[in-house]
């Protein structure tokens, strides 16, 4: 089973949309119950294999812990496309919008793979943690962005140290420039004809999440262009 | 005048001391406002200028802004020293001590900042940001803690590309491995014997803020050895 | 048609071997002249499509143009694997060995990327770069090696900077712990039977070499587990 | 003693004059004799100790060698500021020029630190070696330089390591925008009038060269502004 967080929109729902046509068992989350159902709904006559839909807070710990308590099988593979964003200039900043910015990129990400390493350490599960390219490189007018994306960054490669001896595999993915619900709800005014869409950077994830006996794709940045 | 957060122990104490002693009229800011009124009345003796004690919670919006409405004049330096830590594997960490991390050390330094660029954004100030070597590499036990520098770090390299037209200048300042109050309290038990001091750091720190006409020195890392 | 860099051996050589197979025209290149023949014959009877294999020497600027002269029609795709190691304690290298390391990984590089620019900065090429994990972080025991690497990720990077308006995609790729021919003549004594072999390396690789009309794979590491 | 490279100009012969005026003996080296016979006769007026000056090619180990042979004490501080730069688009980049580049760089930073650690492993010898912030980001148009500069860091942070146990310490000296004789050689046209003089880029790092019993200040950058 894969599962997939931020699933009710972009990134998330396109790679959930690409699972599901290949038949793989899915559990979907997201905030939002009603968009998560939907997407799960429309997925579910392309597939033979049940697609379930967990609604859930991950800056939430009670509800992280539901989450995981609802899953019928420990999943092979999960990959972690919540996240939200918020721009401008830092003096032009609300409080309140920083503040959920953090709570929902690093706090929830804290969780998630907390609670994943306090239950399955010891399991082959491969976790796929999706930032940006703001994880990468420091940008103008997202510095409360970037400062989100590089905690995440900071926290996964840490948490990488930690499970060394772990069959447990961890990848970083740095996706820039995708054209997902993402921006107009951001604050930041972007002309956007040139971005990838988000069922392209799904497809080129989907594909570059290769691994062999002794080996597998760690790091993958994703351009536009 | 200078303001130093973080003043009421550890290395902002220290630096507090070695300004007093040079007469440099002070502001120190801190959460516990009796630890921190001891300290500034401790220095009084020793200087011949007002050291102000104004105690304030950095991740309080309302706080924030309470403490710079209470500064009778602009200061020249702020040297933000405020901060904590937290340690351990991360499927060991406490939920609630992971959101106080998170919100001593990223939301305290995002509000800080934004409220003194709103303010002051074309004064010509220095702005010290005092994070730890865990914001220049990744480390095994110190996930959140990591993640926690990281962001700040990622903040700060923004908020400069920001300020690239403005007088203020933004200095990085990275200490690893200091003896100050700071690990009892971690969660981390370390032999700290071979530590740099408080007062060693504040001693270095404040020799190496150098500007001259045209140039000033921007990044900082003080190691052991 | 394909050009492979470093095709006598290792990754080169398996990553040729897996093109040849889907009937890519291929060019290979690699200092020995002797060992790429070979290479190229073995792999005649595979494919349907013409192997050719030119022998250079890529930190000689003639040798580099020589090269390119014998293309009979533009690389579409050219992957660079050419390179070598070189290990231990900096005290004990050898000059001679340190200045050859300098050659076949920096010099070597610079000169190949500044040719191709030279030609075809406005073709739609894909150049994937090989470097090493050790182009990602310091290595004690391999502070050479280390330069080499970083060298050429400072430059593949500056160069990406200057191609921002050209068709050219640059792509960077970091394989760790590769099994290759390369271990036992680099001066280092590894229990490498984790290893990946080149021949996974070159599969994973393949596969995540992906575009869409709007994005692509910029950027990959593959490691050991 | 303190040793100095690249004395003969720029920040190497600004420090020069900035530690001859405080009396510590100096040896001075530089690949021009003449231009260093010329500095060191102009500041042995001010000092009252011995300034030798001994011609050395650092990109050659028998010049290398010679240089150390010479030395009449153990160095407690050797400050190396030699290297040179060169920039242009890539393809514009002179084959002769890139060589000489990345041999005044790379390969006398690699025999210079090789010999100190063969010679003085055990000493508490500090080594400061003067960069660029081209070590620290990409740049178009200098593409080779920023090869060259990564590469002197890559190759220090792996020392680093090795040096983990031995008394010696290494300082990485990162200054950007100076005005010294640089520019107009390096085939580079800029404006360089709000650049730092070398005299105060010297000023600021010997200010910050400062070590207390249990640490030091490790890493420095220095920025116009």
């Amino acid at each position: 089973m894969i599962l997939i967080t931020g699933a009710s929109s972009g990134l998330g729902a396109a790679l959930a949309a690409l699972y599901a046509k290949e038949n793989e068992p899915l559990t979907l989350t997201g905030r939002n119950a009603e968009r998560l159902h939907t997407v799960a709904n429309a997925l579910t006559p392309f597939s033979n294999r049940p697609i379930a839909a967990v609604a859930a807070n991950l800056a939430d710990v009670q509800s992280v812990n539901s989450l995981f308590d609802s899953l019928t099988a420990i999943p092979k593979t999960i990959i972690h496309c919540a996240g939200s964003g918020y721009f401008g200039p830092i003096e032009t900043q609300d409080v309140n919008a920083i503040q959920a910015l953090l709570n929902n990129n690093i706090t929830s990400t804290i969780l998630l793979v907390r609670e994943l390493i306090k239950r399955y350490k010891d399991q082959a599960i491969t976790l796929v943690i999706v930032m940006s390219t703001a994880a990468l490189a420091a940008k103008a007018g997202e510095s409360t962005y970037c400062a989100a994306k590089w905690a995440v960054r900071g926290f996964i490669e840490s948490v990488r140290l930690e499970l060394k001896h772990s069959p447990m595999k961890l990848i970083a993915v740095y996706p820039g420039g995708m054209d997902t619900g993402f921006w107009p709800s951001s604050g930041k005014t972007l002309d956007t004809s040139s971005f990838m869409s988000a069922d392209e950077a799904a497809t080129m994830l989907k594909q570059a999440l290769v691994a062999t006996a002794h080996g597998y794709i760690a790091d993958i940045s994703i351009q536009r262009g």
